[in-house]
């Protein structure tokens, strides 16, 4: 049985920009697995291989199904020791200390400004579920979101995020582990599912995220852009 | 020719609270490595083994002087390989990306709370010194500064760096790490040279300073600390 990946999708099935589907991805091609992926959109849970969970990613891999991306690299180091995503306990850790600064101080910035884009880029009828769910977590309308995030927004954390980049190519050293795939996967939320960058980027963020492009044949670097 | 860590002292000569050598003393506690300290007070630059540097940590370490925690720390791991202090290059990019964020996002508040603390923990002849140097940087007084942090200001930071301590016990993983270390400096900052507790700490955070006091038969549980 194959390896699919159950990706989430725009309004065109080839643009898929979702952070946690990307990490699965870039994981799946860290570890050179041979994989599919299946488009979906928001609202079509009745499609999901576990309709219950009704989130994407769900990777299926022979008889295994498992959702979530956290668990989902897990699964992958687990059953494939070759080529670790995380080689050790502090490299772990590590992982979880970026995905806590994230969802702390670069996601909700992005998110503001992000989600008209991807209400604009998703399929017509998944429109009014997504617009009713963020704006009732966010208080307010998508616009006024999204009109109400300053330019230096993410100023301090980019800041952040580069200096580690200074002096190396990757979060993972010389080459990329899943610190690289984690924050890769904001930045081509951002790159795939917005008609023109947001934030300004520092120029060694910017460099490590062309060599993110670059990597497995420049799969991200080709994967479609929503349509302006 | 023995091994030596100059390291900056308080009024009380026992009393050592610089964040950067007490990343270097746990740094040598890791490697197993016998070493003395030397006390040194922040203005007898005469007295400093680089005077010229004048600044604290210096290490004598037979007939290497070195300066500056994190080049004395890589100094320690390219010298004595046995017990990194870190494993991977990967490791070596979180020290890195967990110092930038203390820089950025712990540091500032906290110095401007305990600079009151440190100004009075220190030999009467460095105060000037001290409180000049401090308010030119400030734009204020010392008094003004701690007084103008709230309560809640670092509770964010703390929030992310208590995540990955909910799942393992030590940055590191199962065992501390230079990421630690490095975090630790802070926490022995204020144990040292504060009275009291500066800010609320989240029980994941307290729980890892607990085992990191505990360390190396107590080396930091028993440091001295500043008279109240």
């Amino acid at each position: 049985m194959a390896t699919i990946l159950y990706d989430l999708c725009g309004e065109d099935p080839a643009v898929r920009f979702s952070p946690p589907c990307w990490i699965v991805k870039l994981a799946l091609l860290h570890k050179g697995l041979d994989f599919e992926t299946a488009p979906l959109g928001f609202t079509e849970k009745e499609n999901y291989p576990d309709a219950d969970y009704g989130r994407l990613p769900i990777l299926r891999d022979g008889d295994a199904l498992v959702t979530d991306s956290a668990d989902i690299v897990a699964y992958l180091d687990n059953t494939y020791a070759e080529r670790p995503l995380v080689a050790t306990d502090a490299e772990r850790a590590a992982v979880d200390f970026i995905g806590g600064f994230l969802g702390a101080y670069v996601f909700p910035p992005v998110a503001k400004r992000m989600f008209v884009h991807v209400h604009a880029a998703i399929r017509p009828q998944d429109r009014d579920y997504f617009r009713e769910s963020r704006e009732e977590r966010l208080g307010m309308t998508l616009e006024a979101a999204a009109d109400g995030v300053p330019d230096d927004a993410v100023a301090g954390p980019m800041a952040v995020l580069a200096a580690p980049l200074a002096t190396r190519p990757f979060f993972g050293g010389a080459q990329p582990n899943l610190a690289d795939y984690q924050v890769a996967g904001l930045f081509l939320w951002m790159r795939i599912a917005a008609p023109a960058p947001l934030f300004e980027t520092p120029t060694a963020l910017s460099a490590w995220f062309d060599r993110m492009l670059d990597l497995y044949d420049g799969y991200a670097r080709g994967a479609p852009k929503a349509a302006a």
